[in-house]
């Protein structure tokens, strides 16, 4: 196959069009079943054939090229996160307190119209592509492990998929050789404190005080515990405590996460916290409830892929930095179709004219124009094995 | 008129039947619409008369005697706490979250039979007594305020009151000449950060650590800034950031109390919260609102009126303590009352037989005989005006 | 007795020349040997008796009445402490490092000039004045108790004292019946950490940061542990870690005071730290050495000798509030002598008419008018007896 | 030149007794006089021409082959740290308080010998051979930028240094090509708070509960708001508050380090250090003192020549591991060297057998036959431009 044809501004006026109806109804990890009836529809309509219920909520759709040649898988995500949408925009969420703020909607309706461009151009494809939707990269044990159990991987030769970055400029491809992006762990810690009256401290154990100093004495892992040439991030995203102002609280839970590129330093801040949980039961003569659930591995590109999204990239119109990079803090499932199959995942970068919100923010947004890079990306990587 | 029966053993019963309907069925401040139409049922029964909507849902009943005298008013709260109930007792609240976790139920229940009592009596009565049923005890601006502005106190020449207090021991009637109860006002913190992506810190201001941080300044100010021989408590009771363990937030809100016994201590303790607040604003360059809100003035008896509820107290069968005592630092909206009319509010022992649960503990419960106590002292008070 | 002179514009001179004599010769606690000696060198002069080496360098003075009567102990004590003065002053300290910063020459001062009037008088004198000059009042274990186990009270029948006291206006005479200063203590915590290159920190475990956690966490005693309407104090007057600005330190040590007036508050504070040391024994996988000493007990009046006390003063010149205040979380060892014998401590006003420097301030000093009040108030103490 | 005879047993020998030596007599940065004395005497003896007080107590010699060719300057510091010497080895410390913690007396030791082997094989020498002794490596601004000032690199065409390394084994060359060691910065802060009285905190600002809330509040640079693929340290290696137990701090002073491998990271950190600061200024209304000096520059090799010393060390007898790693956090003044001629640094791996200890640890020791294997590369460097 070559590539006679990129993303047509057609194309693109519909993958804006999906993207925004996408935004306008985002649904939470997990529970992403309206979004699968529509990238199923968009399959139907289209004639492409799927399966569905793969791991959950996930599509598997697949299009067949008339010659012998590679299974190329390429991979979009599909969930939102419960974060309220804080945008001024015609398309922001109808959806209260939950949002589409990471770029998955994007995702979404690059690789749809992807498809249909491929499907359209079938007759001179060889080999075969797979459309993995997955649901659920959001939240750990994520929807990548079940769908392959579930078979995705099946007769998948390479698997391939992108990331709208929206700190980096339209026209950026990154990646990297190796390391990409980080083991992304999930954490709860309840602290089961003495609750009472507001006016009598001493007749309780203070939740909120001894949550809040947990929280202060968790900074000195990554600032004094870890060696300084290792790479760690322990962050805690939530904290409650407490019903009223004038009762003290008698429980607080904490909920965070941990990056880290390597087992051994994973290992190490597991152990700080623990000895940290620890001196503050003794301390206090209370039990904290700690729950530790390891994530994701670390997305860790195979060389040859990764170089060739690279070399390909430059070529595409519209590219002005295709180039390794160094790794990314944030976590992906996506290391998991890399643990089974040769592959590459790489930054697509999607910075907006206005003001910069990061991934997760409430008013976060990215710049449309990177889903036609992304798909002339997909379409070009599939033109290199035929 | 001269006590000549103190509340009987069915007395006594009916008291617990409606405590614990009351116990089954509590209404948050504000909010305790059902509980007053239960209050005026039992007013309507005896064919006692009353007024009800007095400063929202407060009733005002007056039983009148048949000989001039004075017109002495007696209250009890009404109003239940935002806490889910954990006691395992047949009548343990219905209502998910809320629950009597102070005793103003017990407070209702003792004045309503003592009403019925001195009811019954009214032929011997010299003077009036008005029965002040108050509701948003527990939450300021209270419901004291307007019930006297809506002339709770109108003809009244003595006022008392009580609160079941489930440290003491059954047989406690304690209180003080001056200071009994402090000062409590009520704060909100609101920590405006840059939320993001739980991996990338630095594009972030972290609500939660920062608010961790300001919890932790906090204690310096009882432990270091007010000097040791004045009496202060700054508690935190609520801390509420973020939505999600891998979002970094970008708003902490943290809702407290402060309790104090002069004004001076108050002043310099809203002076170091704020200097603690503009630190932080500063140090992160970030903005924090901080919304004070003074409350309840503290509780301070009336010296002849405290005698003679101590004088009194130990002619009460069942009395084993009627003493003077150190102040509480819990507050009381009662302190209105006593800045309009001469009166004295007092503690009668209400500690169960099990283990110890403070006032506000979802487990608390207090012991019933206590309400027993609390009706024959209000009888006993009655009786010593006539 | 009468008194029939108060101190003379003589006298005064006489207090002023001594005092800034020893103001510019201060000896640390325990080590006040030349100061002993210029004391005995006074008593020589004047011929009259005397006991030196009493607990240490204590000196007790004798004079004998010619008519029988009570015998009447006055104490003043005369170490300085480890303070750099930093006064303008002509009189400031002339030993590096060592400074009377409590104003115990004026203390010594005011009782050896008293010591001389009544002297002059002893004819009319029925009974005896016992005159102690106390060392080392400010290092537990003090020098009180030792020069009373060296006889320093046999045959006295009361004994009083007076610190001059900067805070106060001159012609301030306060006291209190009971509880007026607080128990005093010290405490030496060693961290045991592991230093090392400041480059590699972990490979340490750095003694800084966990003596700031610890010093940060011990606020939460006071501010949340004891019961608010207890008075406690935790004051940290030393940490000392390190050597050098980039090798982390294995070792720091904190030494401080606690200030209490009940053996309850005392015992839960010594609970409390030791808990809070072993949590970060635990944290950290070191070894922290506390060690608490128990010092001075609260000084607690004698009700008629401290009524004794404000009676008498109201009829001194210059004396224009003499009246019962709250007590002191100071401590003092002049409770050993009240454990002893009926007495009582009570403060002289001092308050300069420049800026306020407290007490072990660099910059403290006080109004040597206090001196006078103090004598006068002694000599009419002496009187009252007679 | 051929290096035909490595260091032999003798030479061996030697180094350990010259080591031993200086080992017993170390002297503090800048104060080196006699380690100065001892270096010149021992090119005395030799007939080796130098030039001494270059850049202070610096020495520079020459060996000048008898054939033209390059001339490569070997460095060599020898400076020791104010650390007390806790080892138990004969050759201890004999100065109180002084030790040379860091391997300098090695590196010295290890440089004569190389010297007078040199020296001794001169007539096959092309080119020069200069030795560097810098003094004064320790402390900014360090022995290496005045010695350079002085002309110590004056005809000089390569640097090469080796730093003897205690954490890795004997036998290892390890180095990297670029970024190898970090840039080493020193900063002192100085609270200036309000001492008082221990019992009296209200009457204060306790430096010590402010430098610690602080030193926690700077751990919240590294875990917070540097970006986690950065690498940066912020250590606190000394903490100095207060005199004596019972007096609260006026002032409390913190010098510590600051290693980054970037000037926008270094920069950053000054300003969160600044924010910090300035936000205790406003919490307390106190002046806080603040002073960084920007230290030495991160040690950047040259690329072919770190691979020189890497393909060199692969032959060498005895070495098991030569190789590139990554880079080191801790900071050299060889920087100042490769900033003006092309050169590498190296790390010669000096494992003891026994128990490890950092180096600038009390207990530091290094194995001894390092300095052989130093010696041995230094003379392979030189033979591989002949």
């Amino acid at each position: 196959m070559t590539i006679n044809n990129y993303v047509s501004d057609t194309d693109y006026n519909e993958m804006i069009n999906i993207r925004r109806y996408l935004h306008q109804h985002p649904e939470l990890s997990f529970h992403e079943a309206k979004t699968a009836d529509y990238i199923c529809h968009y399959y139907d309509q289209l004639g492409i054939d799927y399966k569905r219920h793969i791991g959950g909520h996930g599509i598997v759709a697949t299009i067949k090229g008339t010659k012998p040649g590679k299974t190329i898988a390429l991979r979009a995500d599909f969930d939102a996160l419960p974060i309220q949408d804080q945008k001024d925009t015609p398309y922001k969420s109808t959806v209260p307190g939950v949002m589409h703020a990471c770029g998955h909607d994007g995702h979404t309706a690059t690789l749809l119209v992807t498809a249909k461009i491929l499907h359209q151009q079938k007759q001179g494809l060889s080999g075969n592509v797979v459309l993995i939707h997955q649901p659920a990269e959001e939240v750990a044990p994520g929807g990548a492990a079940p769908m392959i159990k579930d078979g995705a991987l099946e007769g998948v030769d390479y698997v391939f998929g992108t990331h709208l970055w929206a700190s980096l400029p339209v026209g950026t491809i990154h990646t990297t050789t190796g390391d990409f992006m980080a083991g992304a762990d999930r954490f709860t810690i309840e602290v089961n404190g003495v609750g009472g009256h507001g006016a009598m401290p001493h007749d309780t154990k203070d939740a909120v005080v001894i949550a809040s100093a947990l929280v202060s004495e968790c900074q000195t892992i990554v600032s004094r515990r870890i060696d300084p040439l290792d790479t760690a991030v322990l962050s805690i995203g939530k904290f409650e405590a407490g019903d009223a102002f004038n009762i003290i609280a008698g429980k607080a839970t904490l909920e965070g996460t941990v990056r880290t590129f390597s087992p051994e330093v994973q290992t190490q801040i597991i152990q700080e916290m623990t000895a940290i949980i620890e001196s503050f039961e003794s301390r206090y003569g209370i039990t904290i409830d700690f729950d530790y659930m390891k994530g994701y591995p670390p997305v860790v590109n195979h060389e040859a892929e990764a170089k060739r999204v690279i070399d390909i990239a430059k070529e595409i119109p519209g590219v002005t930095d295709a180039s390794f990079t160094r790794p990314s803090m944030t976590g992906e499932d996506f290391s998991y179709y890399l643990l089974e199959k040769p592959g590459a995942f790489f930054f697509t970068g999607a910075r907006t004219d206005g003001p910069f919100y990061p991934h997760h923010h409430p008013k976060f947004d990215f710049n449309e124009q990177a889903m036609r890079i992304a798909s002339n990306t997909f379409l070009a990587i599939i033109a290199s094995f035929n």
